[in-house]
Parts: C-alpha cells; sequence; structure tokens
C-alpha cells in the first residue's frame, strides 16, 4: 500500500478519535481572557506526541512596545500561546503550522438550534462555535502529525505547531511568537478557507465611528438632531466607499467574490432614553485591506471619505463623525502564487480529493500577513472549515473536510519537510521500522509496510 | 398697593430665596431611583409652610395590578411620594397643584459646558439637568403658595400640592397619588409650556422594536444579513408613520407645531463583534398619542403599519420585527378649552405679563392625562421651563418666567379657590392681619395693606 494509501486508511480508523478530539475542544468555550482549557489540550496533545512544548503566558508589556501589536487587552494571564517543535533529522525545509483557538462571542442565543458550544454531530457535520473557525483546522493540523508518527514517518524539517491566542482580535498570539523568535521557510494556516488555498490574504483593521446628534425631548425632537437618523446617512456612506475601494480590485484570485475587500459595520449603540433625541452614536466596524495594500493606505481611505460626509448633510459639518482606530488589525499578505508549497499543497489536495486545487484571495484577515511581513516566512492559507458558518449561529464543520485537509497537510509535510531515510539504529522498535518502510514508499517506489502497531498509535491518541 | 401688586413685589424681594431653593433641588441628581433627597427637600418646604405632609413609599405591589401602571420597576424603596395639603376655610373649588421631581439622565457629558447638576446661574438662566423639566415649575408653585401665605391670604378651596415620582418613565408616582384618593376640582401642572397653557395633551408609549439580521463573518458579509442595514429601513419606515399619523391632526391647538404626535426614536443597540454581521439590532422609542385617541388605537396603528415592511424588504416576511410595548406610557388628556381655569389662568397670564395668552395642545404626555381621565380631575399644563432645553445638554430655565409663573399661580389660586374673609379672631398677629386686607384687596377694593412682616416671611422661606 503507498504511503499515502496508508495515511488515508490511517483517518478512516482514527475517525472517532479525530471526532472526539475535536468535540472535546468545541465544548470548551476559549473565547477572548477564556483560552487556557483548550490550550493545556492543545498543549497534552503535543506533549503526548512528543513534540518539545513551550507553554507561556505572552508578556502585555513586551508586546505592546511593538507597532504591530493591537489587542483591547495588556494582560494575558491565563490566556496562553502554545507552541510544539518537531524536530527534523535535518536538511530539509521548515514550517510553522499555526492555529487560533479564540472563537468569536456565540451572538444572539436563540438563533442556535442547539448549544453553542454543543459540539453535537448530525449527518457528517460537528456543530458549535469554533468548528469551523477554526478548531477543526487545527484538528487537521493534529490528525497531519499524528498520521506520520503513526506510520513512523520521519521528516528531514522542523515542523513548528503553534496554537495562539488572540487571532480574532488583532493576532497578538502570534506576534508573540514572532517576537519569541519563532520563523521557518514556510508557513500554513489552516483557517475556514471550505478547502480552498489562499495565497493572498486581506487584512483588515477596526474602526469606530463618532456620531454626535443633539439631544432633545422626544415629543418636541424637531428641536434637536437624532444621533439614530445621522448614522443611518454615516451606515450608507460608508457602504459607498466598500463599492469605491472594491471597484478598484482587479486581481484575478478575488474573481467570484461579491465584495473582496468588504467593509463590516458590526456594532451600534446609542442614545439612553426612549423618550430623549438620542446625542451619539457609536458604530464599530472593520475595513478589509488589500493584500498589496497598506494598512495605512486604508487609513487613508476613510479619513478622505468621511470628509465628504459634510456635502451630504450640513449637519456633518458641524459635527464631524470621529474616526477612532482601535483594538484588531490584521495584516495583509501576499506570496508569490508561484511558490513552492502552493504548488505542493494544490497537487496534494487534488490527490487526496480527485478535485481541481482552486486558488482565491482571502476574504478576511489570519495571522498570516504577520508571519509573511513580519517573521519573512511565506503563509498560506488552506483549511477545512467554511466562513458560511464561521461567526455564524449553528456554525458546524463537514468532518469528511477536516479527514480530507489532515492526509493533504500530512503528503505536503512530506514533501516541503522531506522525509528522512530509514536509520538502522539499534534498539529501534517495530513501529519505526514500519514508518522507515512506509516514508520510503514515496520516495524508493511502494513497499507492503504490513499491519500498524495499534498499540503505538493508541498511545499517540489517547 | 393692590394684592397683584404685592405679590409681584413679594417675588422681587425674595428673588435669591427662590434662585437658592431651585439651586437646592438642581444639585439633586433625583434620576429615577435616587429621588429621595429631592423629596425630602420638597417636605421640608411644605412642613414649613405648614401643610398637613404625607411621605410615603408607593408600594409596587398595589400598583402593578392597576391597569394604568407602568414602570420599568415594582419597588419604590427610596423612591417616596410626598403630598402638602393646605386646608382652605370652606366654599371654595379645591385644586391639585402637581409637578415631578425626577429628572432624564444627563446624556453626553461631552456636550454640557458645566457640571450637569451646577444650578450656575448665567444671564439670568439657571442650568443644569431639571432646571426646566420640571424644578422651576415646583419652585414657582412653593413660591406661590408662600407668597400667599407671607401675604396672609387664606384660601376657602384645598390646594393639594403634590411632589411625584417617576412621571418621566411612565406616571407611577400620580396614578399611587390617584390609588390613595386625591382628587380635586380641577389640576395644574407646571411642566416646561414656556408659559403656554395646554388644555389638551398628548400621551406617548414606549415601544421597543428587535429587528433581526443573520451573523457572518465581516468579511463575507454577503453571507449574512446585517440587522443594522436593516435597521435603518426599519427607521425610515416609522418615521414614515409619523408623518402618516400626524397629516390626520387638524386641531387649532397643534397649529404651528411642525409634528404634533411625534415618534421618537431614542436608543438603538446591536452586534457584538466590529468582525462580525449584527444579528440583532434594538430600537426604543415612544410614539406620541393625540388628545382624544385611545393607546390602542396608536398601538393598532403601529402594529399594522410595522406589517407592510415585508412589502419594502422581502427580509422582513422571513424574520419580522419584534415589537414589544414596554415601561412608560402616559395616558393623553383633553379638557374643553373653554374650562373655567384655563380662562382664569389666561387672563392672570395676561394680567402679570402684560402678554396674550396662548393655547396650545401640549407637544409630550404629562401625567395630566392620569388625573384627568383617571382621578376625574380636569388637568391643565402651564409652566414656566421649555422643552427648548428640557431633556437636553444645558437643560436651563429663565428665572425670570419662573418668577411670573409663580405670580400666575399664586392669582390663579386666589380666583379658582377664592379668598376667604378675614376672621377677626383674638390673637391674630400683625402678618394676619396683613394678609386679610391684602386679600380683600381683590374680593372688597384696594386699601393699602402696609408693610409686610419680614419676619414672617423668612420664617417661611428659611
Amino acid at each position: 500500500m503507498s504511503l499515502k494509501a496508508q495515511i488515508h486508511e490511517w483517518m478512516v480508523r482514527h475517525r472517532e478519535e479525530g471526532i472526539q478530539l475535536l468535540q472535546n475542544l468545541v465544548r470548551i468555550a476559549s473565547t477572548q481572557g477564556n483560552e487556557q482549557d483548550a490550550q493545556l489540550l492543545m498543549a497534552g496533545k503535543l506533549f503526548e506526541l512528543n513534540l518539545d512544548v513551550d507553554l507561556w503566558e505572552p508578556d502585555g508589556a513586551v508586546l505592546e512596545k511593538h507597532p504591530y501589536f493591537y489587542s483591547p487587552r495588556t494582560r494575558f494571564t491565563g490566556s496562553p500561546n502554545v507552541v510544539g517543535v518537531m524536530k527534523g533529522e535535518g536538511g530539509g525545509r521548515s514550517i510553522i503550522l499555526n492555529g487560533h483557538v479564540d472563537v468569536v462571542p456565540e451572538g444572539d442565543l436563540l438563533q442556535w438550534r442547539s448549544q453553542p458550544y454543543s459540539g453535537e454531530v448530525l449527518d457528517g457535520k460537528l456543530y458549535g462555535r469554533g468548528a469551523s473557525d477554526m478548531k477543526g483546522g487545527n484538528v487537521s493540523m493534529l490528525l497531519a502529525l499524528e498520521a506520520l508518527q503513526g506510520l513512523g514517518v520521519r521528516l528531514k524539517g522542523d515542523v513548528i505547531f503553534q496554537s495562539v491566542i488572540e487571532e480574532e482580535s488583532g493576532g497578538a498570539g502570534t506576534l508573540a511568537m514572532i517576537v519569541k523568535g519563532y520563523k521557518a521557510d514556510a508557513a500554513l494556516i489552516p483557517e475556514p478557507t471550505n478547502m480552498r488555498i489562499f495565497p493572498k490574504q486581506q487584512g483588515s483593521m477596526w474602526f469606530r465611528l463618532v456620531v454626535k446628534g443633539r439631544s432633545a425631548h422626544g415629543g418636541t425632537r424637531y428641536e434637536g438632531v437624532s444621533a439614530i437618523e445621522k448614522s443611518m446617512l454615516v451606515v450608507a456612506h460608508v457602504l459607498e466607499l466598500e463599492q469605491v475601494r472594491n471597484a478598484g480590485i482587479s486581481d484575478p484570485l478575488f474573481e467570484g467574490n461579491p465584495i473582496p475587500i468588504p467593509i463590516n459595520i458590526g456594532t451600534i449603540g446609542g442614545g439612553n432614553w426612549p423618550s430623549s433625541v438620542p446625542d451619539t452614536v457609536t458604530l464599530e466596524g472593520r475595513i478589509g485591506v488589500a493584500p498589496e495594500e497598506s494598512l495605512e493606505h486604508a487609513k487613508e481611505d476613510m479619513v478622505r471619505w468621511l470628509e465628504l460626509l459634510e456635502t451630504k448633510d450640513d449637519w456633518f459639518r458641524e459635527s464631524p463623525v470621529e474616526l477612532q482606530w482601535f483594538g484588531a488589525r490584521w495584516v495583509p499578505g501576499s506570496v508569490d502564487p508561484a511558490h513552492e508549497l502552493i504548488r505542493i499543497v494544490s497537487e496534494q489536495y487534488t490527490g487526496v480529493t480527485s478535485r481541481p486545487a482552486v486558488l482565491e484571495a482571502s476574504p478576511w484577515g489570519t495571522d498570516g500577513g504577520l508571519l509573511t511581513v513580519l517573521a519573512d516566512t511565506p503563509c498560506i492559507v488552506f483549511g477545512p472549515g467554511s466562513t458560511a458558518t464561521a461567526h455564524h449561529p449553528n456554525e458546524h464543520i463537514e468532518l469528511d473536510a477536516m479527514f480530507e485537509a489532515a492526509e493533504v497537510i500530512a503528503l505536503t509535510l512530506m514533501e516541503w519537510c522531506g522525509v528522512a531515510e530509514p536509520v538502522e539504529a539499534e534498539g529501534k522498535d517495530a513501529a519505526t521500522a514500519e514508518a522507515a518502510e512506509a516514508g520510503s514508499n514515496q520516495e524508493q517506489g511502494g513497499q507492503d509496510a504490513g499491519e500498524l502497531s495499534p498499540s503505538n498509535e493508541h498511545d499517540a491518541l489517547a
């Protein structure tokens, strides 16, 4: 049996354990500030896989001096980062596998058909906040490593497995990885791309718009100016900016994307009394930044566009909308679509699924921009979840995709990092022998590796 | 000197004490739940005026069974009502003087040029939340009673001075007065009418609209439905209802009012993450109810109008806007413009100010509707404040108007309740003698009442 077939068979035989692992992860409500239990679970898995595990709480006092640091908080007590390093045999290319464990809040509970952290499996899908974004992807990576170990495959290059916090609010977890010195020849992040490959990713920034009105008694509301009514003009105006900015996007990787770099207004709040004219409304949102655009350029676009508001309504001349940049920012990133890692992932994807690989530019920011730009580690994004459900009620992941992604990642690691020759060392156990044989299938032509040792696998996937 | 002139002179001489009293009241931030200190001050004043004072905390358990009870709360611990009864000599008409001490929140602090509870006096105006709505009116009433007492005027009819809580959130304070049995031949509320006289007053009700969207990741926001964008349609739609309802208003008392019965959307809130498409927005507001309209009719208008939303956007067919009636309601009220009390106030107003009286329908609800409808006590509204600043930043009152209103109210009490003949009792002191003479000026023709006793007055206005 080819090693590719063995990896597939390994996934089939470990399906239940893989699902159980995802369930355990999803059942931990690892929203911002509550990541510790999820990270301990990840660290435990990496430890079981005999990786060198590093678990630490990022030092906010150091991070906040970094120009790329953005987070609503500067204390990360109880929110550790985790790294597991699988040292290669030498002579191969290294790779960072990066995934975040933080999840966005569950939103309107009434729209969830069961508990948001249920981990319930129905019709081949596992439900729960974070299933797609991106605990399913994290499990794919763990399964890939575990399958390689289970099959005794030893890689030449290092694999640096990063389980990070804070991706959903600005990337401070991955920044802490970079500050600590982690880098590699390339990186892969299995964010929910729905199995598409993203060589380019948009960045994004959070903004806050403070819209002013003038209070009055609601019964004589014509004596005041409603900040709610004015905010309607502002929302419409900002949506026009989205149109203008997207009209300038011609990158074929965005083909078929109705809004390549969206501006999303995510929160609104204002007024404090039903019978009073509201004097302030605050809007918060994110602006997408094109892969080759700078954050500064996008900021300038917004600033200049808001200045046009006064041409639409004199009120804004007297009371201009206040613009604040706050909280999260994701740096855009761009990797040459001809990059070797992209070719490998594409081919392995097609090999595993018999479907053509789809290359696109990402519709959202990830930590990949930081890796590409700051750590000099070209990063691509490819993962099994789907943004059709990420950040939604009833978020779920197709379990088949999670296992397919695991196969693609395992095969990609072998081709990118290289597979070490079996060493005829004394005392090597049966599994190592099998692995050496299995690993050699691709490199040297197929030999039947025989039955794998169940006991060895179970140790790893306990 | 005529008694009218003496009342004016009394006001001139007690101007500083009147201003000080209003300052003391305004400096108490008597928002909902925090009325106690203001009520103790009011009770103290009424006690100094030798009225029979009744101070009690309304029993929410009793009130909440009443069909006209509306409040966000059912416990009134620390929020007492106050009544002071000035028993008449008999044979005259009784009157309720009603004012509320609760004030709306101060709103955006940045828009206040000094502290919202400063009580600062500048250019003849006293500033602070509640100055116009309606602590200035309360002081006008107190000054009127105090001037009559200071001048030794004894009325035939009873004056029932009601200092209530909860006017700004549904009238539970005045309802508690009615439930306790207080009623009279007529009532006057010095809410901020800017010295106009309101025989009719609109009612109003609070409503809540829950607008649904469908959450999604902001980077693929086209996969979701923004509750913020949908709420813009809802706000515009509700403003159209306001137009439709106001087009049907032809009462000449509303002449010159740009929006007789406004619909005000006072608060908005929704979404919980800048990078997520918001799935819920909640709007809260008040709908004006015409003086002769029922609350039920206005409710039906709103219900039917919201049903039309689905003709504007299919989304609302799938996810109709949820309408809730909550919290405050003010019952509309209508007193025949030919009512005797209206004639008296009008004439006294012109007598004091040399300006023609202006009759209008009120642009907002007051507790007067409850008095008119439930207590069989026809209520008119006339007061010195202005809604141009009520519920606004930098709320203030023209102090001249407060003293003019006090004169009008004093003269109105004399004419409505009747002035008792001086009784030649033994032991009556000089002030009583003066008062009897002063009171007789109007009834029997002028006699010079001579110099008033300052010591007596100071006792009363300590």
